[in-house]
């Protein structure tokens, strides 16, 4: 799932502005804040750019406009175009397993998470499910699991917590790679027999952010269009579902919910995967690796996380997790992760509040390891952000020398 | 809100097959059966087709990546080209009022409908807030209302019977013109001081199917692009809101169960709405009134309406509904309203399962009246289909002579 949200919470003066094309362009001037708490994915769109028409969609007034897309498929909103191409794009990376599994389209991986929710669960039970997720969690999952104050399930926080004293039905999400620590997880809750599900969610589970460790396949597996290639704005997730009446529930969770997803999109995505794809057939050649999406964002977030790791290791106020390397099978390698986020962790004391401190002494907008359900000596930045953006946080946290010192 | 839902409940010989174009062609044989239970707007695709390139969208791989459209506006995910659209559109039009007034967009109406019960609702109440609607109702208030079991609201059937008979806080929806009878309406519970919220789901009230009778102004009216220029495969509404909290919480609510709108389908209806504008402002002269997108689907929607009823008037097996003439302040003529739901009501007996008879004998497929909280002599029946579909849909009721010979 992505890192977006409360975006409204956010000072203005952070605000990007619109340019002519469609994208926006940031404001960074040392007087504004430098907003890092969303994960924007804005760091591929020169990628995309650099593609020129090749993923151009053209839609002509009388296209996709009925509710229907295949009355045959469990998923009937779900574009037959967009199937194939998710199917395709995981056999091409190797990610998860899609061969006899169930493909549900959903308005970004948001609404697939609450899809997984309802189908896993049943009206009558005496107690709403117990959800958990290990701690540092996704800090949406609280939200996106209670604003409704469902009867069908319930928030229950952190899953090693839930592991040690919880008790009754209960579903845990594991989120691999971790937002917003970036480790590669498994399941904490054990030898509790029929009584818990899982949902996976493995929107940064891509060679662009970790080694590709092994084919996954788990019950229920989500990603999204908005971290695989970087297309937040068209709302775009799908499922990977093991079980088909698990498939029927959350595509009929999505038939009450929005009526279906936005064909448009739909049609876009399978575009963009399709180009993405044909890349990967068409040049094989080590020369032209630069061309291909993974290799090319991969070196994108190494480079980052290259000069990230200098100015923390330089400043000594705040420290990084170390990962380690691993045999990815997608490039054959072994090869360290890039998490789309920083997870810093101040180094001084455990009451430090590192976002307010980012915030007061350098003008950055980070979140809080707080809503994440850990101490808040913890921050979280998007390391996704256009090269202009991140060189100038890069530029603000070599400012900093001390926590104390720093607006605290 | 639109007219379709449970779809995979459909027989699959009713499957429309997919052409090269994007759109679906129906099969019309006699031994297939004719789904109009949904209300998928086919009807309108040969406007659109005839306005060739006008309204085609082009968008490249580079943009729309980000989540974020303008964070000054509550609705942060809003394309600031569709709010402007969605007002000029209605200045057009002159069915609803848009000045100093909040426009929330959504994933079709169906999300906003949910948007407003949460943003009318708070948590900690003693019960759920009842939600009522005059029977007959749109058929999948219920369920979308009770799906996720949520504490904060339930469904709590017809109005007039609440009227009567209910006690406490409620949202009452008013759907006008009203699917499925078409009869433009009002509230019906009276005299209830603070205790009452309104919801104006005013997805019909366009030229094409009711006279505009005056210039809407309630506190929440949601919309739909599905069922005003007939693009439903974009799942695009919007809510037009008195209210500035109750846009932030209808806002909110897009935000935390899709995370904002597709951008792709955002910018695609603003370009057609604009198209659609522009025929308005540049050819007024009334020998191109053909052009004109309310003018050419009022014509199709009234000659289809003078078929049925000849059908219906010469078999003397149903009647349907009679519309007063009433002044449309939009084409400034005293006209009728044309429907996009033909409600058909059973003349022989109170118990004749009309939905059962029109699939045993004419292989046609309705929605019966009890999904709508009446009796089953009532069936509803779309006459928005494409011409094909309408035409033989007539051919065979047209050969009902009576509702007991005819498989009951």
């Amino acid at each position: 799932m992505c890192g977006t949200d409360n975006p409204a919470s956010i000072n203005k003066s952070s605000l990007p502005s619109a340019n002519g094309n469609g994208t926006r362009s940031p404001t960074c001037s040392s007087d504004h804040v430098l907003n890092l708490e969303q994960g924007d994915p804005a760091v591929f769109e020169s990628y995309w750019r650099k593609m020129g028409d090749r993923c151009t969609m053209v839609i002509s007034g009388c296209q996709l406009m009925s509710y229907i897309s295949d009355f045959t498929n469990i998923c009937w909103f779900m574009e037959p175009e967009f199937e194939e191409a998710v199917r395709r794009l995981h056999c091409v990376v190797g990610n998860a397993v899609v061969d006899d599994r169930y493909i549900v389209v959903g308005t970004g991986s948001t609404q697939l998470y609450q899809a997984a929710l309802y189908a896993l669960t049943s009206p009558g039970g005496p107690e709403p499910v117990s959800v958990v997720s290990a701690a540092p969690y996704y800090s949406s999952y609280p939200e996106e699991t209670d604003y409704l104050c469902s009867r069908l399930y319930k928030w229950a926080g952190d899953a090693y917590e839930f592991d040690k004293n919880g008790t009754g039905p209960y579903i845990e999400v594991v989120n691999s790679p971790n937002n917003p620590d970036g480790t590669l997880r498994e399941a904490v809750v054990k030898n509790r027999g029929d009584e818990g599900k899982l949902i996976h969610d493995l929107a940064y589970y891509w060679p662009q952010y970790t080694p590709i460790i092994r084919l996954a396949d788990h019950d229920i597996m989500t990603f999204t269009f908005s971290k695989s290639t970087g297309h937040a704005g068209s709302r775009i997730g799908w499922a990977v579902v093991k079980d088909k009446e698990i498939a029927r529930k959350m595509s009929k969770f999505i038939e009450m919910s929005t009526l279906g997803v936005s064909k448009d999109s739909q049609q876009r995505a399978a575009k963009i995967m399709g180009v993405l794809c044909d890349g990967y057939q068409n040049c094989k050649s080590a020369n032209k690796s630069d061309d291909l999406f993974f290799e090319h964002t991969r070196q994108i977030m190494a480079e980052r996380w290259e000069r990230l790791r200098q100015v923390v290791e330089r400043n000594q106020v705040f420290c990084l997790p170390k990962y380690p390397k691993q045999y990815c099978l997608f490039s054959g390698e072994l090869i360290e992760p890039y998490p789309g986020f920083a997870w810093l962790e101040a180094k001084e004391g455990e009451e430090i509040d590192s976002q307010k401190v980012l915030r007061g002494s350098i003008k950055v907008q980070g979140r809080t390891g707080r809503r994440f359900g850990v101490a808040e000596k913890y921050v979280r930045i998007s390391l996704l952000s256009n090269e202009e953006v991140f060189k100038e946080f890069l530029e603000r946290l070599s400012t900093i020398k001390s926590m104390s010192s720093n607006g605290h």
